[in-house]
């Protein structure tokens, strides 16, 4: 990989030279939120749905605002021109920031400052990949995340393990369960399709407030098919006519495998196929 | 406070320069264990016990040891020296290192090496505090976390936000309850006392399992207490006659009101006074 520009704390430089105090309290305390929005053709893709959930995610953590808040957009943008990003991601970190020693108690925001990290991901093909041709298989995994997995933090452990636990089952990810049923997957909103009726989990404390959620949602209204927004369980989805998921880095992607059943026809469907296409070309449309 | 002097990936630096990358699986999605041990007349308490409760957490997460893990006692006991500790701190954190970008699934460990960080907190007057005569305060708080505390991660927010409630409600700690029972503090384990029976959560994966709860529940029964490890209520906690905590920071700490109820007497009983200076009395006599 050629050496990337990354943005820390109002300075651009190397991603070899960019730290963090060890006094950081998202490296001492999972004490951080974060964003993940795609490029395509060079532009952001839903930005403005990013930033309101990350001004959303501060306000429930009462963290601090940072002072270059108002200027992410750009920030993001100097990024993509800097690493001549045309198709990837730019992920995006705020903490609360490294106050002089370790403590439990939120530090005074009049002397600690946020921390800001940006870096860009390059991933040329993104939009074109072939896995959307093939879909992706999952496993089910208890879900044992903390209670509000609608607040974006970085407290990513366990959706890493869930990733590892698809991996060691030869599968591309796993689907979390709590209760019996499905909340969402280890980075991305679950889906099942029966008939012409779309059924996705309800918004909640349980589950990420997807932004490719929303997006998806809204052009699945606009095409007259129907939506459900309710939960269901691993049986259910292993009998559903298609399964999918969405998120910003895989926009929708089938699932044709839950648990070693296949879904439906155990390939791609056709509700799924079209909402990526919608998806796709609705959000490039308005990309900035 | 004075500069510290502290410990990154074997340099001993100025704290001030003490930094980590970016890329850091600690910091951005807190794939990383930590300890604290104490130190009383410049040596370490419990140390053993400290040592191999974190190769548990390094194990449960499949984490690579560090090849610095057979050297870690030399390690504390260097910062001590370089610091002049008499009573204090020493914080150590490992996490699964700074892969060369952001990705769910664990590094390879033949690439990624873990990053292994410490530091001290001075803190003169530890062992005597004034606090252990007129005990804490602490309310309830729905526990919010993870399902495997017994593994001691980074995941801290909300035992954070737990100490902030705390803070709002004039206290100085949270209890956090699940299904009606008391899991353990915000950072410290959870006991009550009635008659001569002392009463703290069995151990599982609801708990840390505390260094400092093994030792004292060894002493109790060695001092002929009766101990039950069993969950106990927010109500059954305000009816005992006494409440405590232990961490290894707080020793033994009396509670005297849980929720603004008075326990017993609404002032320190005297089985965690006892079991207070056991705890230290016998630390001491085999720290190292």
């Amino acid at each position: 990989m050629n050496m990337r520009t990354v943005y820390v704390n109002g300075t651009y430089l190397p991603e070899n030279e960019a730290t963090i105090s060890i006094f950081d309290r998202g490296f001492l305390m999972a004490d951080g939120v974060y964003e993940v929005t795609s490029v395509l053709d060079g532009k952001l893709i839903d930005f403005a749905g990013h930033a309101k959930r990350l001004e959303r995610s501060l306000n429930e953590l009462d963290m601090p605002h940072p002072d270059c808040l108002p200027d992410l957009l750009d920030i993001h943008r100097e990024l993509v021109r800097l690493n001549g990003i045309e198709e990837g991601m730019i992920y995006l970190q705020i903490t609360r920031g490294a106050p002089g020693d370790r403590d439990f108690a939120f530090p005074d925001p009049a002397t600690c400052t946020p921390t800001v990290v940006l870096f860009t991901q390059n991933k040329p093909g993104l939009a074109n990949s072939p896995v959307a041709k093939t879909g992706i298989k999952v496993i089910s995994v208890a879900d044992q995340r903390w209670a509000r997995r609608d607040i974006k933090t970085v407290q990513l452990l366990y959706p890493s393990m869930g990733k590892m636990m698809a991996k060691a089952a030869g599968v591309d990810d796993a689907w979390m369960v709590e209760d019996g049923m499905v909340t969402e997957g280890t980075s991305n909103n679950a889906y099942i399709v029966k008939g012409n009726t779309i059924i996705t989990r309800h918004l909640g404390n349980e589950i990420l407030h997807g932004i490719t959620r929303a997006a998806v949602l809204r052009f699945a209204h606009e095409a007259q098919m129907q939506v459900e927004e309710r939960s269901f369980s691993i049986a259910e989805a292993q009998a559903a006519d298609e399964a999918f998921i969405t998120s910003a880095s895989m926009f929708v992607m089938p699932v044709v495998e839950i648990d070693g059943a296949a879904v439906g026809t155990g390939t791609p469907g056709p509700v799924a196929a079209r909402l990526r296409e919608i998806y796709l070309d609705e959000s490039r449309k308005v990309a900035v």
